[in-house]
């Protein structure tokens, strides 16, 4: 057939076999060498410079297309480099990248399954598997495009089942809702407010103890200060996993309080949800069965590319409910097949990407026992960083233990040892961190995390954090210690 | 280096090695042979048992993975087909894939410029140049996970724009805010008004002409009745290429209306957007460079692929200023490099997959010149179709000619012909598409979306789409028309 022959450059999948070329190269997904560089560190203006992005009217050729393949390589973060602990995500393995290969090249809209079959059948699999996971005997999902929206779905499904009348009618008539979650939690739940119409001022963060878990008398007591304020509180927020301190709510509790004043319990296990595939560390999720809603993200530790984001809910049949438009043209009811499968009319989005079939693939060719050794070293090689951290000249813990994989600890230099801790000490300390950060990326040889924890007094303190690929060793956390004492030595 | 050896099946590049082979194979974006089946149907409960889904404790061999691979090219609708002529989605090119898989192969979240360099710096050109492209000066812009979601981002801001203090107070003291839409318009405008806690029932549906134009004299009509109902209209949806008729909004006329109402003017161009890469058609867009906000997705005709949904603002600053919730642990203000790159804040994710680099590989490498030409021969062919089916017998048309690439018509089998076309014939005439499609997906040969329009007293009908690659034929559309008179010959 002639079609796009016109003008066309074919390369007759040339450019994909580039791409591959660079996988295996770069080794992307087999294990780059740790001698390699993470990133090789350019301003953006420089950058700017050197890929002259540029859209004319006449194409380039194949020899410039792959030069522009090559630069993205070149001066892309390896975000599958073993020591790049950043931002809470990190490498993909083979399997995760093929199933995210086999999935672009379809290029399948699923909302129908008259137009995505297979794909519909492996994510309605993935909800019923995930369902039985967090312990629920039912429940339904939907495959979201990232935790802050899976936890505006909660909040949405919350207001819904409380007053199923907002749908059409709005708020507008209804006392203020509040909504109750940690101040250590993601700031995606005062987004979601703020988009709902609840206004940010309407999320109370109840206060957390050290660890930064959420306080259940604190939740308590909020809860009835809101109610004497004419206020109505609707949904709780827990975290598993928060994501400076990685802290676990405790679950249990909470939902003794959801269940005593009727709210609706949502459990943001974006980060922290992935213990639940390993048998000694799913008990940080002890309580997740009495959640209404959780959202977890497998593309932060799990090892699947992004986007990954399944949100689940325990009311059989609300998803729909609350979210059903009737649309005529896409969900006839006048079709030959089972139309049940058709998922468009329960979610927010019309047409989503294919997110669950390399989430699948990635579980089904490699097993949960290697997914849950995996899973097991990340949360192991985090607790040893921690303790050799703990027993180094320099170091300063922030808290004793990890909860997650969030290993947060204060270097302090030579020249700052052994002095007054006072404020102004601390303040000096602050600045540490941001140094041994530009230090770090300039030399490309580890990415690393810090931040200050304003609300509990914290200055400026590195939190390294561990994924489940590449599988992190206990030699390479020894590596991560000898180098931030390397680049904070002289400071 | 050692991480992740241990019981992991090491392929060594094999598994991708056989998508590519697949995508070759099957001629993904190469260019499909016509006379190869589309879509090989299977009830959902027999593909099912096909597939055979299991997660176990085990893995699989990679024999089985592959097998798993070959199931997916097998049953999968191959979008890229010729004949996939569905649910406003095409097919890909080699561009797009490229661009795709090596996004995939980096696995990078596109919130700050430190772990997305490369991205960071795409997405902003890309911003830049789609501002220009719709004829503004200066704005801003996001690339979105889907049209819904960019129609929610316009009406967030057109609210924050005029009430700003509703990020932190929410809407409990407005009056009911209210906005309108045509009746042909997309559901998403009504997901958006519940999700946002104003009810579906403070959406306006403003009536349409026959081709499925708002009326800009009813939309004043509409805002004059909604101010004297005590309700407060904020924001207007006009549709550049409506779902169902492709029917594009006279903006300008719209844009006085709402200049004098002093109503923001949001443009879901998510269809027929892409008329503006063409000189000839993008006549049809006039006005659009007065609107406040524009959602447009390339993925639905332009052939990037699923997802690439940049949503565009007039308002320099706004986006941020809406959206922004300052967590410290991702946008610290005292990184080393110019931090005004980190688009995290400015969106309501806090991740973002990145989607715009596809977009910019596609265009820069086959140049403006040949999308031009898609997109003329994509909207030439449909007019083409109309004509055709215009002239023969038992086709009736909707719609004298296509306004964007739907060709919409009736297929009157010989059965029906000749007799009085009242209500009882007509509805018989509305069991026929469903026929047909029925018949064309078990024969594989063709996917035609049809649909009816209750609000238009019109009953099923087939509507064709084009999109811009495979780029369509006229010898195709011919086909087209003798598949419907061939599979509905005898009903």
């Amino acid at each position: 057939m002639s079609s796009g022959s016109e003008g066309v450059r074919e390369t007759q999948g040339r450019l994909l076999e580039k791409v591959l070329e660079i996988v295996k190269r770069e080794q992307l997904v087999t294990g780059i060498d740790p001698s390699k560089k993470v990133i090789e560190f350019m301003h953006p203006e420089e950058l700017k410079s050197l890929l002259a992005l540029n859209i004319g009217r006449e194409g380039v050729d194949v020899n410039e297309a792959s030069s522009t393949l090559e630069k993205v390589a070149r001066y892309s973060v390896k975000t599958q480099h073993p020591h790049y602990y950043n931002q809470l995500y990190g490498g993909i393995d083979e399997a995760a990248l093929t199933g995210a290969w086999i999935t672009e090249a379809f290029n399948t809209n699923q909302h129908t399954y008259e137009v995505a079959p297979v794909f519909t059948l492996v994510e309605h699999y993935m909800i019923k598997w995930m369902v039985r996971l967090f312990g629920w005997s039912e429940g339904d999902g939907i495959f979201s495009p990232g935790g802050s929206m899976s936890n505006m779905y909660g909040m949405v499904l919350a207001r819904y089942k409380k007053y199923p009348e907002v749908k059409q009618r709005g708020i507008a008539s209804l006392r203020p809702l509040v909504a109750l979650t940690s101040d250590q939690a993601h700031y995606s739940i005062g987004k979601a407010a703020s988009w709902m119409g609840l206004g940010m001022d309407n999320v109370v963060p109840v206060k957390t103890d050290r660890w930064g878990r959420m306080d259940p008398e604190a939740l308590k007591e909020a809860v009835k200060e809101a109610k004497e304020k004419g206020k109505d509180p609707f949904f709780v927020n827990a975290t598993c996993g928060t994501t400076v301190l990685g802290a676990y709510d405790p679950l249990m509790e909470i939902a003794d309080v959801c269940q005593e004043e009727g709210l609706w319990l949502h459990v943001d296990a974006c980060w922290g949800g992935t213990a639940i595939v390993s048998r000694t560390y799913k008990h940080l999720l002890d309580g997740i069965e009495r959640a209404d809603s959780v959202a977890w993200n497998p593309h932060k530790m799990l090892g699947v590319s992004l986007q990954c984001s399944p949100f689940i809910v325990r009311h059989q049949g609300l998803l729909h409910e609350s979210n059903s438009a009737s649309a005529t043209y896409l969900f006839q009811q006048d079709k030959f097949y089972d139309v049940s499968y058709d998922t468009g009319d329960k979610s927010f989005q019309c047409g989503r990407k294919v997110d669950a079939f390399k989430f699948y693939f990635l579980l089904s060719l490699h097993g949960l026992d290697e997914m849950e050794r995996r899973v097991d070293a990340a949360f192991s090689a985090s607790r040893y960083l921690s303790e050799q951290a703990g027993k180094r000249e320099g170091f300063r813990l922030v808290l004793e233990q990890p909860q997650c994989t969030n290993a947060c600890f204060w270097y302090i230099p030579p020249s700052l040892r052994g002095q007054q801790e006072d404020e102004q000490w601390w303040q000096k300390v602050g600045k540490v961190a941001p140094k041994i950060k530009e230090k770090m990326v300039k030399a490309g040889s580890m990415m690393i995390g810090y931040q200050p924890v304003p609300q509990k007094g914290l200055v400026n303190f590195i939190r390294h954090i561990n994924t489940c690929y590449p599988t992190p060793t206990h030699e390479q956390m020894d590596q991560v210690l000898d180098e931030i004492e390397r680049l904070g030595a002289d400071l």
